[in-house]
């Protein structure tokens, strides 16, 4: 693992009490430090990507957050089917902040016709558009935009264009693996989710709550 | 970026229609092939762990989609403060479905006291034991449980006793950078958030929607 904490080297010995409200209040008046020096504030543009789980779990809790901020948040889905009956009933008990498009067909397995994928892609990609020029919209997730632009049935340069000229104040969110170099460049926050153990490995099927 | 696509290589490459078509009902019959052999169905142990963001919001996303299921959850929360005004309205609009244990005390930048701590996270872990032992709960969030266990706030062999010997059909998620090993090998589903990108360092501060 590649996760350790640099600051706390000692962490797993057993420890006196005194030695710990120490090392506890230097690591605060750290924090404070560091975090006086971020002041700045507006929309971001963050970039969920790799092919772990979680991507579009995290942009949908995220989306959850703006709307229990009040926010109104839009949500284009480039991948149909994606979002089921489980995300689909906890925005729906939000109606007047959540708008969601599903493109109509295009990337799934089961599509084999490009032409309809390319035009479908256009289509979602206009209903995105439409909502970061709406300022009632405070967030905008594109979900499975990664894909879309992988397969270049959108061209990266039109879309990197729209998403750096976007409202100062609107979060857009895009997930997807494979996330292109140029939309990493231009974020201001990008995960990788790494896959370390996959259920699906010990045969483990699709299940309610945890894929859909 | 380690996020390539192996089946894909031609990805980006200019394609006829009828190559695509071609390609893309070879993947599916390769995804159907493989799907086939998942049967397995049962309650998951989840580990969302590493230092990038989006483990507990992908928790929090995973929660309310159990929700939109007609699931009951329980959360709780090992670290005070974590989740703020945001996630707890939206969880609020389904009071019948949700149960939150917020950790009285416990780890913060602002306690300094180990006894406290520790008893903080033992009357924590009472409660995720009450709600894994309760039969009307599908989904327990076990939110930063990896941070206590790293402090060995409690034992990881107590901790991994009671997970391994829970009700079958109960997923159950963990959160927390720095997972221990030990949790790793016993899990099902464990992804590594990994930070590529962080707002902070180009100096924002931390914003409603994006970091509460």
């Amino acid at each position: 693992m590649s996760d350790l904490d640099s600051n706390s080297s000692n962490a797993g010995q057993p420890k006196t009490a005194e030695r710990h409200a120490e090392k506890m209040a230097k690591k605060k008046a750290a924090r404070n430090k560091i975090m006086a020096t971020k002041t700045k504030t507006g929309g971001l543009l963050v970039v969920n990507t790799g092919k772990g789980k979680g991507k579009s779990t995290a942009a949908f809790g995220m989306i959850c957050r703006g709307i229990g901020h009040g926010m109104r948040v839009g949500v284009v889905q480039f991948v149909k089917g994606k979002w089921e009956t489980g995300e689909k009933k906890v925005l729906e008990a939000f109606p007047d902040q959540v708008t969601i498009h599903t493109m109509g067909e295009g990337f799934t397995w089961d599509t084999q016709d490009l032409g309809r994928d390319i035009a479908a892609a256009e289509a979602a990609w206009a209903q995105a558009k439409s909502m970061m020029n709406d300022p009632s919209y405070s967030m905008v997730l594109m979900d499975e935009l990664n894909i879309v632009l992988r397969y270049d049935y959108l061209q990266i340069d039109e879309v990197l264009k729209t998403l750096k000229s976007k409202r100062d104040e609107l979060h857009v969110i895009v997930t997807g693996r494979n996330a292109k170099a140029e939309l990493i460049e231009a974020a201001d926050l990008v995960t990788e989710m790494t896959m370390i153990k996959h259920p699906f490995r010990s045969g483990f099927k699709a299940q309610a709550g945890i894929e859909f």
